[in-house]
């Protein structure tokens, strides 16, 4: 008699549901160059900050704000610092990948309809927040994580999201009032697309690629191939 | 006659998959307590691991590493550590928090069949990351997203998930022979449970509960309230 264990499946998503998660996850890209003009509506713009607000947190600290940015002159001065930071950025590459690195698109901050500053207060919950003694920056990795909820949400609405981390953090704090000691975590662009490509921009430049999964799988120890998850991952893309 | 921009919704996912979306994000929780002993198929455990290998990363550099534990003496070896550390932040609070600090179930190492540590290595893809000039810890930050990967992909196949962050990462680094100056960034307990709770543990203990969204989100500048989302999430709670 085969025993098959209850538990299993029983608090899984349905098929159809389990594989929106997985088109999601699969279908996202950070999106710079298929921004529409289109509006955002409003409504879709709550649902996406409700997705993010329900990441995990350490200590239930919920430590982020969401500050969204319609303002042009705001997003120009942020357009500004980006340039500056990519121009700097650029001076750390030998040719030819400096010129390569300044032709590829690297955000659409006044193309997408709405850009969207998250960010992490490390003082939110008080001085000793559950779960945090050991590792002051869980907070940051919570922040990351709604950061995360939002842009599946995004892809599951059609809405495209791209991060913009060539800017320096101090221009953020001055262009949109950001008091120390709150981090600007993310700059995210957002908006409807004229596309979701089939792989990450940086693939199909050239860049860099992905890499084998399998390789960065150990088992129970740093180093360790796990051979039984290496075996299934072979197996699932025969 | 009324405008229908095309582009909105033509690369949303479908109803049913995008329910599946919100179900994971809000319907995953930071197990403790509800674990079954029950094993995880080693091609559902392939399948979250593919899901956090698709985060988003910063230049594409997918600094992550999945160690598995299934090693009960690792694993005890773990679970000592945490005892030490919670122990310790005990002394951080008064009581009579400290006793319900320390009534609080935190970690389900042993009862959970798989460990998971997930890694960041700051090395990855050599000294000058695209999109790294300006903020070092970015790759901190794209393997967080590889974690909420995971998370909600596990969500949706009803494969729990708790995040202990109680742990010395030195003590994490001589468990699983991790080698600086890779960083353990998240450990975490993955099985079959019992059940997913309606809400978070924190909340229900009364240690800490969900901050109203509408007083996290601002508009153009930090501390302005955003009078249209706000209005928007008043709306849809009414």
């Amino acid at each position: 008699m085969t025993h098959v264990p209850r538990a299993r499946a029983s608090f899984a998503l349905s098929p159809q549901e389990r594989r929106g998660v997985y088109r999601a996850i699969y279908g996202r890209r950070d999106v710079r160059a298929q921004f529409l003009s289109d509006p955002v509506p409003d409504r879709v713009l709550a649902r996406l900050l409700r997705a993010a607000h329900h990441a995990p947190s350490v200590g239930f600290m919920q430590p982020w704000n969401f500050i969204v940015i319609r303002d042009r002159a705001a997003r120009a001065a942020v357009r500004e610092a980006f340039v500056r930071e990519r121009d700097r950025a650029a001076q750390l590459y030998e040719e030819p990948r400096r010129s390569q690195f300044l032709e590829l698109k690297l955000e659409g901050i006044l193309e997408a309809p709405l850009n969207l500053c998250v960010t992490c207060d490390p003082e939110r919950g008080g001085p000793h927040v559950l779960g945090r003694s050991a590792v002051r920056e869980t907070d940051i990795y919570s922040t990351a994580c709604a950061v995360q909820n939002l842009w599946l949400a995004a892809r599951a609405e059609g809405v495209g999201v791209g991060w913009v981390s060539i800017v320096q953090p101090a221009e953020l704090r001055a262009i949109l009032g950001i008091p120390e000691p709150v981090l600007p975590l993310a700059y995210l662009c957002l908006g409807y697309v004229s596309e979701f490509k089939d792989t990450p921009d940086l693939a199909r430049a050239g860049w860099r690629q992905r890499l084998p999964l399998g390789d960065l799988v150990f088992g129970d120890r740093w180093g360790a191939p796990d051979l039984r998850v290496r075996a299934t991952l072979e197996r699932a893309e025969r």
